[in-house]
């Protein structure tokens, strides 16, 4: 085993080349294995083993710095600098993160999650470095995916323009976590083939060599800085902005990675590295379904195929058989997605209704205001994001949405906690960002039926319009209620005394059983479904306020904010003569591990909860 | 008077081409004289005036539509569609908006504020017509400084990929408000001059003629489609992108312009029209000072000079000199800025420390983890913003700033109400988004030296921390009072009983009003400057709350989210003996208009605080 040599950074330094194939074939191997067992992203890692291995092999880490865009895709670098222990806890629950963090290691520079910022940060590196006088390498590794998020491109007109030296390595596998969309991308794909320029230099040449005195052309039109001579080479979009374009590279051939690397760390000034990478490589199953293998659950290696077949409908499953019904009754409703395609669950969609689909990249914020447009021109548009993701659109929702009282639906998944991704990707600051924006309006589904049902109201509402529901299993308990959606109304669930329950969303469910312990212990409880976050039910809350001691507020998202404090503040309004305890997630970010472990850690399980209701309790007899 | 024959839409096509130049003289004397009674946009407007019109003349309004980016260089806009008279209350409370407005006239298809929106909202717009099976012409007119945003960039990249048809208007006048930077820039630069391209394409072709066979050459080069005819033409960045481009025009010409956009109705897909223009054309002391002229206060038509001077220093003078000293004080302390050096008051330490000063260009998102790479790098980042633009990058403070903890300074200008450029650009959501976010602190200062304390105090903190501060006159009362500022520490102005008054920032002055007025009826009054809205001071509440019978917290932005219902959820949680009342911006978008008169509409200034005040006191006694 080659891959037992490596304990800890640089120790890649001391294996022979002649044994390179075999180690990417070792690490293939174990991530393969690992993955199988914990879950994890596979097919990403698989790509860039070699590009990995020519990174430390040609610099000096912890002293030079690599930035992994997104950083899903830092499992080798993880394995080369001394964390393969690492890996039988990978993203469980006090274990390794599956994304860089500076906390984890000095070869860790800065924390990577949401996509396209490795150039941003990279600058900043840069430009510390150039003030304190340092003289170590910069490195960003950013996928073709990442470069259609407008940041990206925001700082590449940056880089070129602070004249800095600094490598960009564009980890180019032709998709996003589905495929690739937009202009950019056909664009790369010309580079990729090589086509264009490749007949352009070889025609042009042999065309003028066939003339007399055509040599003598060839040779000036290469000499000639500016103009010419980019336009004889690739890359020419990069250049005109002022960055050096090297590549194409095979990005699984690893003396030639180490020969563009040498070539770029000459580069005065900004330069980019163009690799080409396959996703999944070296894993058939991963190669043959590198979407399905971008964040796997267990499997198994043999057939690729899922340990834990999942019993239960989960929320995207709802989302995706209700938008395609109001594909089908509304020929004005259009779907939009920012590159989520299969995890928002669109593409039934998609194959139904190509017409009114909308992949519009990793580009939430132009998301967001096309949206926008299409609603002024008189379309129904739903765009379906990742709470975490829609943060990039805070903007674009108040300022293109929400002043003109646009009617755009907001189908916001991954509300709430989703686990083993951690900090990043945790969906717990949508009620308080969107509560802010004055004409939003916010609802949250307790179960799969009342989703399917407020995404039937959404469609029909006449501004806009947010509905919230997490990843994972959707609820199917309480189908007895099912009273239609009224607008700013809550629904009465059980009605009793003494301790009124207003659960949001997911903690409807959470509420049930908190209920059923209460009532264990003899206390008499009334349990309310808000529905609706903005407006707030205020009738119900004067209601309850009236008939009951205290009232327990249950949301999956951060207390600043959130329901919790509307709560209290229309309480407090109304001279209510009622305790209010809000239950919510407290002010830190929540790192990775299985949701239940994470309920617990952070107070919102049915125990916790329960404790905490009677301790208030207590104090108010 | 040419202008006179304009009274509503299309009647400029009934004007005969020979009176064009007189009608385009006309408009600028018009705006000119107009502007320099109200203020407003001045040199972005006098910049496009034949532009508009030759849209005008081109196009079928408001059948066809207009998006205009950013917005405030719709004014000539405005003239050709019936709102001359609107001009003489420009931006007043209950007057025209400086910027399209939907609800204003049906010519105004998208409203506009913050920059490199047009494409998108234009896209959707696109979108939806063809799904409808519209044939209108949809129009984003984008300048070069919108251009920088990534934004921009996701939907051109969106746009091509589309495949409908669509103009995009790039109205290049080489600048942002203030100079505009980066790649990109030096690219338009390049097609600009044309110098690169016209000497390749008059080279190559001066060449090929002079060689037998050459010229047969040429011409297949011309013909080819793919790669070599997009390198003998200018603009092959948004070729390559798939968009087609046109230009450069002379964007006063409006021959050409007419020609140009004859030309890009015939394009099939998405067309680009390259456009130059003058800040400024026409009025010699708006082009020689472009960026004093973009949003101006009323000034002598002769001079070009502010009809009324400034007596005191605004807050953005103070922050000038403060990050002037820190400079000096603090080797590693540098500015970011985006776009907006003149604005912020950033260009002394631009002149003083240009290697410490960075200009990103309309890039915030960018401007944010690019800070947080400056930070992580050891260097300790200021970003002075406005608060309404720093909504764009709120997942960048979450995502890039705040999970690592990393010690970067915001320093939020314009926070509160801004007065005349209206809904768009009200600083009255920062400390509700802020404040959800774990790591993050907020601080406002009561007065011109609490502005300087609180900056000082921040670039040794070693957290992320904001400091929000307003547009505009600084604050210079309550001079006597200016104890150190401690971490999470509010400060006791004057100490009574009965009513505690908790002000934040800006509304401590009026704070000091509402005293006034309660201590003359009679009534018992404590002041606080709150200082820090996160952490709150919760010590302090605990004091007040038992010394008093109602606590009234102050700030300028929305309820939700905000101070006061911090303070009210700590006094809920201590279950203090005491009434809370929490005066805040309602939750609705806040119109143009002198910001007293705003401060009125809303509820927030001395007068109806204090009658709020009493009418909540009255029920408690």
């Amino acid at each position: 085993m080659v891959l037992e040599k490596i304990e800890k950074v640089n120790d890649i330094k001391e294996i022979p080349p002649e044994e390179y194939e075999t180690l990417a074939s070792e690490i293939r191997e174990f991530l393969v294995e690992k993955i199988s067992r914990t879950g994890g992203h596979l097919a990403s890692n698989l790509g860039v083993v070699e590009l990995t291995m020519a990174l430390h092999l040609s610099f000096d880490f912890p002293k030079d710095k690599v930035i992994w865009d997104v950083g899903h895709q830092a499992y080798t670098h993880k394995l080369l600098t001394g964390r393969k222990a690492g890996f039988d806890e990978l993203r469980k629950y006090g274990g390794m993160s599956g994304f860089p963090k500076r906390k984890e290691s000095d070869c860790d520079c800065f924390d990577t999650g949401h996509s396209s910022t490795s150039i941003s940060a990279g600058i900043g590196l840069v430009a510390a470095r150039d003030l304190l006088g340092g003289d170590e390498h910069i490195i960003s590794v950013i996928g073709d995916g990442a470069l259609t998020g407008g940041m990206a491109y925001e700082a590449l007109n940056n880089a070129s323009q602070l004249k800095k030296n600094f490598i960009i390595v564009l980890n180019d596998n032709h998709m996003s976590i589905a495929e690739n969309v937009g202009g950019m991308s056909e664009y790369l794909n010309g580079l990729r083939t090589n086509e264009v320029y490749t007949n352009f230099k070889t025609g042009v040449k042999q065309s003028l060599n066939r003339i007399p005195g055509g040599v003598h052309l060839a040779n000036q039109l290469k000499k000639t800085k500016s103009g010419i001579k980019q336009l004889l080479i690739p890359g020419m979009l990069f250049e005109d902005m002022g960055i050096t374009y090297l590549g194409p590279v095979d990005g699984h051939d690893i003396a030639k990675l180490l020969d563009v690397f040498r070539k770029a760390r000459r580069v005065k000034g900004a330069v980019l590295v163009h690799v080409l990478t396959k996703k999944g490589k070296g894993y058939p199953p991963a190669e043959r379904h590198p979407a399905r293998f971008h964040g796997a659950e267990p499997f198994e290696i043999e057939t690729g195929l899922p340990k834990n077949r999942r019993k239960k409908a989960n929320y995207q499953d709802v989302f995706s058989t209700c938008m395609v019904k109001l594909g089908q009754r509304h020929e004005h409703v259009v779907a939009i997605t920012a590159a989520m395609p299969d995890g928002t669950g669109l593409k039934r969609f998609k194959n139904l209704y190509p017409d009114r689909f909308f992949d519009v990249g990793i580009a939430e914020g132009h998301a967001v205001t096309f949206a926008a447009g299409l609603a002024a021109g008189g379309i129904k548009p739903i765009f379906a994001v990742y709470s975490s993701f829609l943060q990039r659109a805070y903007d674009q929702v108040l300022h293109d949405v929400c002043i003109q009282n646009l009617p755009v639906v907001f189908a916001i998944d991954r509300a709430g906690l989703v686990g083993s991704d951690g900090e990043t990707h945790q969906g717990i600051f949508d009620l308080s960002y969107l509560s802010s924006i004055p004409n939003m309006h916010i609802m949250a589904p307790k179960n799969k039926w009342e989703l399917s049902d407020m995404l039937k109201f959404a469609v029909e509402f006449h501004g806009p319009i947010a509905l919230r529901y997490p990843r994972g299993e959707a609820y199917d308990g309480l189908r007895e209620f099912r009273s239609p959606v009224v607008y700013g109304k809550s629904e009465l669930l059980y009605e009793e005394e003494d301790i009124a329950l207003l659960a949001v969303g997911s903690m409807v469910k959470t509420a049930v059983e908190v209920r059923r312990r209460l009532k264990e212990m003899g206390y008499s409880c009334t349990l309310v479904n808000a529905r609706f976050v903005k407006p707030i039910d205020i009738e119900c809350i004067k209601m309850l306020g009236r008939e009951h001691k205290l009232l327990v507020t249950m949301e999956e998202n951060v207390k600043s904010g959130g329901y919790g404090e509307k709560v209290l503040d229309a309480a407090a309004a109304l001279e209510l003569p009622v305790r209010v305890l809000n239950i919510a997630i407290p002010d830190e970010y929540v790192e990775h591990g299985n949701v239940d472990l994470l309920y617990q850690e952070v107070g919102i399980d049915a125990k916790a909860v329960t404790g905490r209701i009677i301790e208030q309790y207590i104090t108010i007899r």
